[in-house]
């Protein structure tokens, strides 16, 4: 089945303790799209300035990836630079110019209004929100969001939880919801905001999964190989997503499977700046490290 | 087999965000243990002071611990005094009397000396050292450290490292040996300086193994009820070096599964106070939680 996901299409500048890139493609459904292309057809709605490079929806095209919802408004791209610590995992945001993104108004074709599988990528809730009186057809929308809008949009998000099937957040936009620093106590109580599952994405450790009568854990792949942890969380939400899409299918046994794809997908995601990584792998490697991982957690 | 563990016995008080508790029965070596006695014969030796409560030993016998090497000093009883963060992961010692463990100088018995599988709990390297020159037909050596080691005794935990065959550190003692923030290469860099095996505790995370041919993750069993954290990682270590010295075994399959078998008991460990949970459990509800955790592995 198609995947549609609406979110940022962003232009980023990377700096880590031991390198740096400029100009990456990067944005949250750009790195979903590119992951979930793997496993299925995938719809992008997003928007970019007049700067936008040609060659990078070329690059999303290539993958098969739909980018006729992908409008470009006069202006300039969202741009995002940042600046990672040198465990990896924490970063700084040096510089964040909002641009066309600041006035994104999403409006579907009447084709993408028809998609039954939509992720909300990152953004305000409202607008979030605006995306799901558009599908009505819709049988399973999942959402991410992010510290901002729980601080500042609060009750937006609230109505917006009502309407999800699943979210995903990392571990502390899953405490702040929750009030509570134990993970496994944050995700049961997000989960009764809403959303029938709930996923909290815990980087390095790894992500967790509730739903009413289910309750897990599963590990990072390993790796020494650390390049740039940007989209990660998108690449692993595109990774899970899309395998549910390809198998038409959100049944626990999927459910379970796909995020193991979500975490292999973002393990490859993070051994190359931007996109790099994804560009080299082949869905016969994301099976072969599939295998590696089910052999992993089997004694 | 019988399995024998050498190190700290005290008397702990422990303040969490919503509790606290005086005069508990703590120590490395006695969570070691009193873990490990589900599994299997255990040999403990340490030392007491003259306040030690009589009851204290007899809750360690009436497990089947052989207590013969529970000397009793003059003077009192190691005591720590800690508070944990709200997170329940960070901690701060409020105080500590090292008292009669600080001239703790280990003379094994004759029977003790026969040994095979010994676990050296947290201490100065040069004394696991010594005690490692009592146990000449030793075949699995596991041990533990500390930071406070690694800064102030660096050579002489080289000279352990390369003695023994297994080490069971956390995951910022891993960084700081390795001089590295990212955990699978701090793992083999770590075996690089002896041990054929390496094993780092992430708390909450789980566990990480390392071999010249084996890099795996397991996570921990997902528990909303953490009490008191004290200990986990000595009942991790007693959990896995008791099945091993059960099965009298430690080929890659087995260390597998003791390492599954620490995960589950350490989530049992931090469940109360002290070995309050501890105590009130049974090898089969351990084997229930296997049962379960197996479960949450497999897709």
């Amino acid at each position: 089945m198609p995947l549609l996901v609406v979110g940022s299409v962003a232009i980023d500048n990377v700096e880590t303790p031991n390198d740096r890139r400029d100009g990456l493609l990067g944005g949250s459904a750009t790195h979903f799209s590119y992951a979930a292309s793997f496993f299925t057809e995938v719809q992008l709605v997003g928007v970019v300035g007049k700067d936008w490079p040609a060659e990078h929806t070329k690059l999303l095209s290539d993958r098969g990836i739909d980018t006729s919802g992908l409008q470009v408004a006069d202006g300039k791209t969202f741009r995002w630079t940042g600046r990672y610590e040198p465990n990896m995992n924490d970063r700084e945001t040096l510089d964040i110019e909002l641009n066309v993104f600041g006035e994104f108004n999403p409006v579907l074709s009447d084709h993408f209004r028809r998609t039954e599988y939509v992720f909300l990528a990152n953004g305000v809730p409202n607008l979030q929100l605006k995306v799901l009186d558009q599908v009505p057809g819709c049988r399973l929308a999942v959402a991410d969001t992010m510290e901002l809008w729980i601080q500042t949009t609060h009750s937006d998000l609230m109505n917006l939880f009502k309407r999800i099937d699943g979210l995903i957040i990392n571990d502390s936009e899953a405490k702040m919801l929750a009030g509570t620093e134990n993970l496994v106590l944050a995700g049961h109580r997000v989960r009764e905001m809403g959303p029938r599952f709930v996923v909290i994405k815990k980087g390095e450790h790894g992500a967790m999964f509730f739903s009413e009568h289910e309750t897990y854990v599963m590990p990072a792949f390993p790796t020494e190989q650390v390049v740039d942890p940007t989209g990660a969380g998108d690449s692993f939400a595109g990774g899970m997503m899309g395998y549910l899409a390809q198998h038409d299918n959100f049944e626990p046994h999927t459910l379970k499977l796909a995020m193991a794809y979500g975490i292999l997908v973002a393990s490859f995601n993070v051994e190359g700046f931007g996109l790099e990584r994804m560009r080299q792998i082949t869905r016969e490697q994301i099976e072969e490290r599939m295998a590696a991982y089910k052999k992993m957690l089997r004694f």
